[in-house]
């Protein structure tokens, strides 16, 4: 199978691995249907009416290329957090941006903390770029504060990245310790500050908007892909100051926004009592998943998110006789890649068919292992 | 307004401006309402209604992230092409796939060739990854292969850009010779051959897929952005090596895709005898935009895509202020960027009122200068 013979040093050395093997292709390789699709946080309870309308109204404008400026977008984003159009960048997704975040920070041989078994794709894209991980681990299963605090000093590193709530665990900080966390780091780092799960997070854990606007190294990343249910849209964005979230088109694909996930995105925040029941189901979905955790003799974790881990109480090859044996059920879950997460797995909340599938197939599961 | 202080000296350095301004911002800034929406290559006739009727149908399923694998879309695509899956890589639009050439294949300070006055959006990566563009002008509005070739000899460069049809002159070569030259590069040199338009180019011009498909320094670029009418959708796709079109997994947001697209380009591909319509209306309008011309005293350029370069016989400057003439009218129109390209106005084909509105406005804008 030959390849071209000059890719760069960098290029040619990258692992040829993906972060996520995705439902589909779990279907077409083991010949399995998924039943529930409960793996990858997507939100099965979907977009709001109002949003699949004016998806359907856009899909005759496909033939146009969306506004490169995201104008319309920017300036809806902006009424709503309460900040300007300015403190704002759009991407095709939080995945797209934290690309554009590491290429425009990390050169090859930099050091860039995360913790360890955070979000795999931050990961690619690091190693992607050629960046060195240096990684604390969990305490608590929470993400180390500290930790990184002090591995970014020891490293003096340009980049860190800390997700609040977190992925895989769905666990939190109060926000005035991420505040604290964002004011200590030195301003020659960048924090990637990943508020994809924001909306499901408890009072409390999220710092406001204002806190953070005015420090041109705090990037927070937000996606339209976890609560308000427009996976498949690909519409995410950043908020910094004006001048770090300019620098972003500097290397964004500036016509890359697909204009039927733009206008998903405006007719979204529009319905914002749509959002708020959402948010309710997830957390009554988060409640299911726990009860039946108990009822089973595991363990779930407290969650802000809209998954819940679950300790299995055992090792990562137990939990992934867990997976394995839920797919063979037709339920469609995941865990964490690293001990000692890797103890849990990991269920996406869902409308009650997905958790009436779950709840009838982990007790098979648990009994045949 | 403080930006991040520590971008990589490569991210610093890199200008803001832009490649395109899109005609959402021309109306915003200049107060103007767009009437006729031919200048960026858009299409107009926009897609099939069976392609509108699926993107609505996927609109419910947009809460699922699509199949990073592309299975479906890539398994569609090798049968219409007549390669097999593994030939392909698909990206967000062949501008996220250019910018992904770009950087497995340049290093800072490596030079690339392109034609002076090729597409901007591939200089934009170029630049953005650091590579130094080398470039040789167009010869009798067409790109240069000699001096394409003569350029990589010269310089053992890495890539090479070519587009064939050519934008922004709708010229082309034949196939034999774009084989030809393909043939003749160094193995070491990766060539961008941009298909973008080839859907609307005359018989001859395309070579067949067989007769690239086992070299592994050649990537042909296409797109459901012109022919397809879905420019919004965003979704390109490479053709390569097995080897080379799987160096794509290595840096490509697996999770990238938006379903809608997805399921509008597989539409889309169903759907031949509609594109066959399209290509149709296509070269009646370029008919009817030369006529336009002639019945000014300008001179349409021969094309193969779907817009038309007409010679307004002067100097840049007087094409421009065409361009902002006629966007006084509503009639929003592009034109190349150098010299002696710029001696052009470039209008993209359309439906009759879009035409009816440039032939009203067109003799008006001339008279006024």
């Amino acid at each position: 199978m030959p390849a071209f013979s000059r890719f760069t040093p960098l290029v040619g050395a990258l692992p040829s691995t993906v972060p996520f093997v995705g439902p589909e292709a779990i279907e077409r390789n083991r010949g399995l249907e998924v039943k529930a699709r409960i793996g990858a946080n997507e939100n099965g309870f979907g977009p709001a009416p109002s949003v699949i309308e004016a998806m359907r109204t856009a899909a005759t404008d496909t033939w146009k290329y969306a506004d490169p400026e995201n104008f319309e977008l920017k300036s809806a984003l902006a009424a709503h957090l309460g900040c300007q159009p300015g403190n704002l960048a759009i991407g095709e997704g939080v995945d797209a941006l934290l690309g554009m975040i590491v290429r425009m920070v990390i050169d090859p041989g930099m050091p860039v903390v995360t913790s360890l078994g955070a979000y795999p794709t931050f990961n690619f894209h690091v190693v992607g770029y050629g960046g060195r991980l240096v990684t604390t681990p969990y305490v608590d299963d929470r993400e180390d504060l500290n930790g990184l605090l002090d591995l970014v000093r020891r490293e003096n590193a340009p980049l860190v990245y800390f997700a609040n709530p977190d992925n895989p665990m769905g666990s939190w900080h109060k926000a005035e310790d991420v505040v604290a966390f964002a004011k200590a780091l030195p301003e020659t780092c960048l924090m990637v500050l990943d508020e994809a799960y924001c909306e499901t997070a408890p009072e409390g854990a999220t710092p406001a908007i204002a806190e953070l606007i005015d420090l041109p190294n705090i990037v927070r990343t937000r996606t339209f892909s976890k609560a308000y249910g427009l996976a498949g849209s690909r519409v995410g964005y950043v908020i910094s100051t004006p001048g770090t979230a300019q620098a972003f088109d500097k290397v964004r694909n500036h016509f890359g926004m697909n204009r039927i996930g733009v206008a998903a995105a405006i007719a979204a925040l529009k319905d914002q009592a749509y959002l708020s029941e959402v948010i309710g189901k997830i957390k009554v979905s988060r409640e299911r998943i726990a009860a039946v955790a108990a009822a089973n003799g595991l363990k779930a974790l407290p969650s802000a998110t809209n998954f819940v881990a679950i300790d299995c109480g055992r090792d990562g090859a137990y939990a992934k006789a867990i997976v394995d044996g839920l797919m063979q059920h037709g339920v469609f879950i995941r865990m964490p890649g690293v001990a000692p997460l890797n103890r849990c797995i990991r269920v996406s909340t869902g409308p009650e068919a997905d958790m009436a599938l779950f709840e009838q197939a982990l007790p098979q599961v648990l009994a045949s292992l």
